[in-house]
């Protein structure tokens, strides 16, 4: 059996997962990232650390594979293998190959969370047997993922690929990035939110306040749930947001015209609600839709293991 | 000496061109298109007419050449030859390719215009050299080509590249595609022109209106020529112009991240005054772009010849 190993450096957790022939993981190991109390060597030990340990589970040390592939939301540099900008983590260009190489007697790579989780649908999930495909992250932000002629694309200088911080609204809300009006600021889960919070304050007859009450706060479901109850205030907001998400899809359709989308990350959980929605609209939005067509929009299958598995084949994508 | 020829089928004229080794257009023919007179294969048997005289002029027929490439507005489909949809001429699903090859005895390539433009200035204008390029034509519409790693790249059918149909502000203007808010709504000349429009009626004491008066229009020199001599009026309208196009540009960074941007049409007419603004802005726009940067933007340098160059050079690209 030959093995593969994937590490995914999340802003909470180091995660590690050992993957095998049919792409399951077979053994998992991980541990908090606490990137703000500890140096950035000592979270590179622990990434080192919960590898091992991951590989130790059957019997094998890092040696054993191919390469060692990373996947964390960041700006990562092929090039020069320095992470050059994390949100998470603060962190400024830091040489993170370069450290992991002294410690582990493998080639490593490295690759931005949502472009290893694009590779993991397209090696074990959703988008098996697809040779272009985009997929986004509707998570804390918006990822994006993209794989052109079956390799993945992260622009000229591998840092690309940010379809999150493209223009929806000019002039917009602020988003995490500095801009304003980035797809990211309306299509997460934190846009979600922040918009069901407005309408529960313009509508207090609104059921989203018994839902919020009952699971402890308003999240991404809130609105969600509550629209396939049938309550207009929430249905305005879950409409509202799907169109958003259909204008991001377009958009990026009528560039990349991929033979598949993927939505992944939380507010893929709306199942049906959601998808639905975006393929009815996104082709009304497309360029030349009404003739070209547009993309099936699917849910991502591998959930958050897409970036473990995608990160143990960055080698071949 | 290795001639080449290329062929622009615009809404208003056919235009074809022999391009020598030095990539001068050395000998020229044109025609009315008439489209809406006249059927396709009247258009088409112009066509070929048109480009065998060019080819006369230096004593060639089209066997001559290694290829024929053809640039046109519209979406065209490389694998199947077919012109799917051009708004110009209103043509959908007409076999373009195959109506050519029946009376040209060489291989005929056809791309969509922006695309051709792109190819243009890589082979002979101002991005010469370079290898990943985002160029936008700020025209009646707003063209785009991407070229990808020395390549073409016009998304996995052949008919993407579609930068002026994405987002610019969901909900905003109605785009020609049918759809609202695009960046082709605002930062084409067409959109620039409502704009100064609209800004002349909130400002009769405007230097606009005599601008206008004196050149028998508005145009998008309108705002331009009056912001440059100190209207306020004027400088808004300009100003939220490049504000615009800079946001189009920063988008298509963050996902390509090229070595340099190009800006062609008519608007680029505006020179420094729209490129300086262009610099300074979408950098701060681009993701992580206070750390990684943004590439420069510049002139295109080859003007309504690009389409030509470029078309005549589709088979390596």
């Amino acid at each position: 059996m030959n093995y593969r190993i994937g590490v995914d450096l999340g802003g909470t957790g180091i995660k590690a997962g050992v993957v095998d022939e049919n792409f399951n993981i077979v053994c998992r190991e991980s541990a908090a990232t606490d990137a703000a109390r500890r140096g950035f060597e000592q979270v590179v030990e622990d990434m080192v650390r919960v590898a091992e340990k991951a590989a130790a589970q059957i019997g094998l040390t890092l040696s054993d594979f191919p390469c060692v592939g990373v996947g964390t939301p960041s700006c990562i540099s092929p090039k020069t293998g320095l992470l050059v900008f994390s949100n998470n983590t603060n962190w400024r260009n830091v040489p993170l190959r370069q450290e992991l190489e002294k410690r582990i007697a493998a080639p490593v790579l490295i690759g931005n969370d949502a472009n290893c989780a694009v590779v993991g649908e397209c090696v074990a999930g959703a988008a098996k047997g697809y040779r272009d495909v985009v997929m986004f992250t509707l998570g804390t932000g918006v990822g994006s993922g993209i794989v052109i002629g079956g390799k993945m694309y992260a622009g000229a200088d591998g840092m690309g690929a940010e379809l999150g911080h493209t223009p929806l609204i000019y002039g917009g809300e602020p988003c995490t990035c500095g801009a304003n009006g980035c797809a990211e600021s309306y299509a997460s889960v934190t846009g979600l939110i922040r918009d069901t919070k407005r309408a529960m304050e313009r509508h207090p007859e609104s059921a989203m306040h018994a839902h919020a009450a009952l699971h402890g706060a308003v999240s991404g479901r809130t609105a969600f749930d509550c629209a396939k109850e049938g309550d207009l205030a929430a249905l305005e907001v879950a409409e509202r947001y799907c169109d958003y998400v259909a204008a991001v899809i377009a958009g990026a359709v009528s560039v990349f015209r991929p033979e598949i989308v993927l939505i992944g990350g939380g507010v893929s959980n709306a199942g049906a609600f959601l998808l639905d929605r975006l393929n009815e609209r996104a082709v009304k939005r497309v360029f030349a839709g009404e003739i070209i067509g547009c993309a099936p929009i699917a849910a991502a299958r591998l959930g958050n293991d897409a970036g473990i598995v995608g990160a143990a084949y960055l080698d071949q994508w």
